[in-house]
């Protein structure tokens, strides 16, 4: 599998530290201690993940080398959903008038991307489809509570979209060398730790310190896997990207593994987490920036729970 | 592929036509000429689709032939979430304590459930998985708008529990023999027709008269597909399953096919459009009745649009 293009859309709007001391008691420093938060993006109330999602597509086109009617598989990645009838990728489909593709809306909360990559790397071993469209997208502040002083301040909204095929297409593809997921559910608090109801209370996180956790264990525990599956050392990795959810969980990684701070892309500090965007996110913003030979570990942990991780050669 | 066990749940409580006069104006012989819906199953409102998936699987226990801790894949099927984070999908790996498996939660609309039979085609493709779990519930109570003249009438609440495994166990098992599905969201009206808005407005149907033109459309085109592709001919056909959306699109299939009604099986009339579990619910509701080398075509049209179909030879 080869990533062909990649884009983003993250809106303009950002949210300072200090815009919740009045709505849930916290302090712009108590913030950004605790989770490397400055601003986050917001959305406008007229966008949603369809609409985020196309600009993403729209900001990946320059880069497709072929055409976007050659897709003939559409994902769409989220946990925030606008219509889960008519998904983002239904909607793409109709925009780019992609007439021969499937087309479906999927969800592992911040393991989306990553699970939708796998779904992907299923329908290219099925021989159902050779060229897909991911869209990642989440509008957290369509379903958060500001006033939640356990995760209100937390959440960005964001989009990306990628462009993958089963065979290389250009000398400038990266690789997706391994994909891994797994449902973590059976965990302790597992499907307590963090909630989106869309009827029955929004986004809230009633097990933050468990998530902590569990992140800070899984995460590089699937760096680590897939790594030494496919004959790499820790040395050997050039960047790693984690799930944005709170830079103390990228400092206890980094501490773990004994890499150097620089090795993390990261965008939490201005972006807040943008949930299963964000890591795709990191990767789409930095993609530019990748030179041959790179090799890039995506790595996220979610609500359910759930985990996954993805190995890349640039 | 092979299906090892089935099991549904369907809430006890039905909702009759008469109910639906002063909510919005329909009488009962309206509504019944119109869809040939007569009640519809109402979860309560305590139920959800994790808890309904839940009790799906526990009717299906008793015929699986192996310990539901097999289980290596997860996917539950639903456009009417309960929680997009922690999905029925986790929830079932939680209650069953299923170690080692994936899980996600996917969304097509009313095709959710033949798409999730795809995606799990794709794991055992890919070799990650061995024996899959579906969960299919939709609770459309949670969503729908009673007084809406257009579509108020129609729902009911259902799931439904398929145990699927990439190697047959038993000589019970029915064969999965082909599955196919394909994304309309370029259709003219197609995002249009048929909408789930979490925040803005809940379940609408502004272009019925749109999605029946289709629905007669694909749902035969995707069974003559699959039957011809596969060898057989109509005459082959035991069964035709087919999206429970209105009887009067079952009437006109069977018109155009030339197929006697007493081929289609259907719930309808008594359970309402229980969305994309209806027709794994009907094909869970007759599997004991099916007989060796019976041949069975589900067929499912959805918003989005979206379509597929799935030959199963028992």
């Amino acid at each position: 599998m080869f990533i062909n293009a990649t884009g983003f859309y993250v809106p303009e709007e950002r949210v300072h530290n200090q815009h919740f001391l009045e709505l849930n008691g916290l302090t712009s420093e108590w913030i950004e201690q605790r989770t490397g938060i400055r601003t986050r993006s917001k959305a406008k109330p007229e966008e949603n993940i369809n609409t985020m999602g196309l600009e993403a597509i729209k900001n990946a086109l320059p880069d497709l080398p072929y055409d976007i009617t050659e897709v003939d598989l559409i994902v769409a990645a989220s946990y925030s959903p606008y219509d889960t009838v008519a998904t983002a990728a239904h909607i793409a489909q109709h925009e780019f008038n992609i007439v021969n593709a499937k087309a479906l809306y999927l969800s592992s909360a911040c393991s989306s991307f990553v699970n939708a990559l796998e779904v992907v790397e299923g329908y290219f071993a099925m021989g159902k489809a050779t060229k897909a469209l991911i869209i990642s997208a989440d509008k957290n502040s369509a379903y958060y509570n500001e006033t939640d002083p356990k995760a209100g301040h937390l959440w960005g909204d964001a989009a990306a979209a990628f462009f993958i095929s089963k065979e290389r297409v250009t000398e400038h593809d990266a690789q997706i060398v391994e994909i891994f997921t797994q449902g973590l559910g059976h965990l302790g608090k597992g499907p307590e730790g963090v909630q989106l109801r869309p009827r029955d209370g929004g986004i809230m996180m009633p097990e933050g310190r468990d998530v902590f956790i569990q992140a800070c264990t899984y995460m590089p525990k699937n760096v680590l896997y897939l790594l030494e599956k496919n004959g790499y050392t820790l040395d050997d990795l050039t960047y790693f990207i984690g799930h944005q959810a709170n830079m103390r969980i990228m400092s206890n990684i980094a501490k773990q593994l004994n890499l150097p701070e620089e090795k993390f892309l990261h965008n939490i500090e201005e972006l807040g987490n943008t949930g299963s965007v964000s890591s795709a996110l990191v990767y789409a913003q930095n993609a530019t920036g990748f030179k041959k030979g790179d090799v890039v570990c995506i790595t996220v942990f979610g609500g359910g729970y759930s985990a996954g991780a993805c190995l890349i050669k640039c």
